[in-house]
């Protein structure tokens, strides 16, 4: 069994590679590149392509056919907290302790950039000579219906909308399900289905991704609860100040850890019911419940 | 030969059609739908869908074969429009006559509306069950080229650092190749493709686009001077006042006019190398050089 800690690190060197590489072969306006690759590389801990690389490794051993689609969804997931940024939008000048894009830049330029990231991760997926056409086409749907106006585009709409107004627990778990739980569903069923997965246990590994989303996210809300500033990078009790909709604010902190324990539970039934090698994403999924930053 | 009023008034009519009914089909937030369907449904000659559909019917008789790329092209051509008129890039609050997509909405909503058009877009393409797999990657692959980071998104940094200081004719030519070209040359070259257009005549209808691109614009910067702001929806004389890079203000009013006369022989000239059916690309390449709005 291998340890966690040193697999992160690992797996964060080959996706920051593979990024850094994707971006430099492009023949575009060199302030365009450099926009992206600021927002790119200003850290993070690379969890979504992780997953990835873990749904696969699962069914399979590691190899070269996960890593257009740990490029893109990298990408897309940079994107949305560019324009997530813009003072339109949540107006943070920092991330990761970090300048966001459009204040080390401009805001057109972010907003570009932003675009560009978006758009340019299609190309990535259909320029990847070791898929399929099949393959190819498969990953660019579901990577557009994941993040796209049904997906966490539309998870952002309904998440301004609750911002407004107290919403119900099963509310508040669709919001999140759009939000941040497409894209991990996505890195889960990409990296099963490169694999090669039975088909019958994709249902299982969908359900599976939606609970790690929900242990990721209540995690989150609980941490701008009883985090610690200078680990988290970002002020924390910003969610209770502004009214938002959390698990802790509907719940009480008490009821959000225990309903974190739940979701653990039940991301843990869907799991067995699978074939997959269960450690690593067993373990993966523990430090998303109990991570302090 | 058929009339080319009643020829585009028919397409409009179609690409309009389709494009609603891709958006109300979507399973997302109703404000964002409202959103979306508000740009789309904002008027506009829909010339790029309409050349896409005339590039196939130089090849073959019309069908449904194109009619998810037309959608995919005018939802990328109006997500560049919403992010455009933001206040932080070029701040407009009406386009055609009408309120721009933020000031309807608002900014987030407008910044979000547009990145789900752009998504959504790779989506209909692979959703559409009358192309083969190898045909649907193809289209991704080429719409993402042409209107990502080495393409149309490309072409707005251009733009922009071109604002700052006066430029050479090539590198205007070039801007415009990226800015408004690129997404020409995948209506011309999509259409043709997907008629089956022989192989050794891409090249020339790539370079066809490519004249029919810098026609478009080179009018579009002769209205700037010349034009009737009631016809054009928008003030005339913004480009000169703002010290602009166009042709006008490289070449003299005469000198751009004698500009276009010259991209028009080079168009035909490629044209004239295929086995295309010409007439209605001809009669549309003399609307686009002689349009008054």
């Amino acid at each position: 069994m291998k340890n966690l800690d040193q697999y992160l690190i690992e797996k964060k060197l080959i996706v920051e590679k593979e990024l850094q590489i994707n971006i430099e072969k492009l023949n575009a306006p060199k302030e365009l590149k450099d926009s992206m690759l600021y927002s790119l590389m200003a850290g993070g801990k690379r969890l979504r392509p992780v997953l990835l690389m873990l749904s696969f490794e699962a069914y399979k051993a590691h190899n070269q056919k996960v890593m257009s689609s740990i490029s893109a969804l990298e990408m897309i997931h940079t994107y949305s907290l560019i324009h997530d940024d813009l003072p339109a939008m949540d107006d943070d000048d920092f991330r990761r302790g970090k300048e966001t894009n459009h204040k080390k830049f401009d805001e057109a330029t972010a907003i570009l950039a932003g675009d560009a990231l978006l758009t340019y991760s299609f190309e990535i997926i259909t320029d990847d000579d070791l898929l399929s056409d099949e393959e190819k086409v498969s990953i660019v749907k579901l990577l557009a219906k994941c993040s796209g106006p049904t997906g966490m585009v539309g998870g952002q709409i309904y998440d301004m909308q609750a911002e407004k107004e107290k919403v119900s627990l099963e509310k508040l778990e669709q919001i999140h399900e759009y939000k941040t739980g497409e894209l991990i569903k996505f890195a889960i069923m990409t990296g099963a289905y490169l694999a090669n997965a039975p088909k019958e246990e994709m249902d299982h590994l969908k359900n599976f991704a939606y609970y790690l989303g929900l242990i990721f996210q209540i995690q989150d809300d609980i941490l701008d609860v009883t985090g610690d500033e200078s680990k988290l990078g970002k002020p924390v009790g910003s969610d209770e100040s502004n009214q938002k909709s959390t698990f802790p604010n509907l719940l009480g902190l008490k009821g959000a850890i225990k309903q974190k324990e739940i979701y653990i539970e039940k991301a843990k039934a869907e799991l067995d019911k699978t074939t997959a090698k269960k450690d690593m994403l067993i373990k993966l999924m523990a430090y998303f419940g109990n991570r302090d930053h």
